[in-house]
């Protein structure tokens, strides 16, 4: 894999996990979820966990990362999307 | 890689691309994505199109299909968002 590989990697990564933190910063200012699907938030929050298992079973630290911080991300939406619907 | 820790990618891999064909349908139904961040979405989007690169690259046959669906899905919430706000 060359240097330019690694660099689009990165940022693929920094960017989807780093996406959901304005998803839970406007949830919670607007204390509404309404337009948010609950299969949509279970299926990837359960996608995510299978992820990360996937990178522990793998010692891939990268996979482990960005998936513990992207789970976290989600299991707040998720749990904001119960409480405000 | 063992055949347990592929077998858990795939459901990983699966279950995160189709979690975003319910969250497509319920904007599609309601005609409304207020509740969704519109940053989020364009930085997922991005991150999306960079996984894609990266899978192609790679010459990564399972990173190209997933993240290619992934970002059809996404371009459709996006484009549904812009729509309805």
């Amino acid at each position: 894999m060359d240097w330019w590989s690694t660099v689009i990697g990165l940022i693929a990564g920094g960017l989807t996990t780093a996406s959901f933190m304005p998803q839970v910063i406007r949830i919670w200012r607007r204390r509404s979820a309404n337009d948010l699907s609950l299969t949509a938030s279970v299926m990837f929050t359960v996608g995510i966990t299978c992820w990360l298992i996937y990178g522990i079973q793998l010692h891939a630290l990268p996979i482990i990362i960005a998936n513990a911080v992207t789970l976290g991300l989600n299991l707040s939406i998720l749990g904001l999307k119960l409480r405000h619907g």
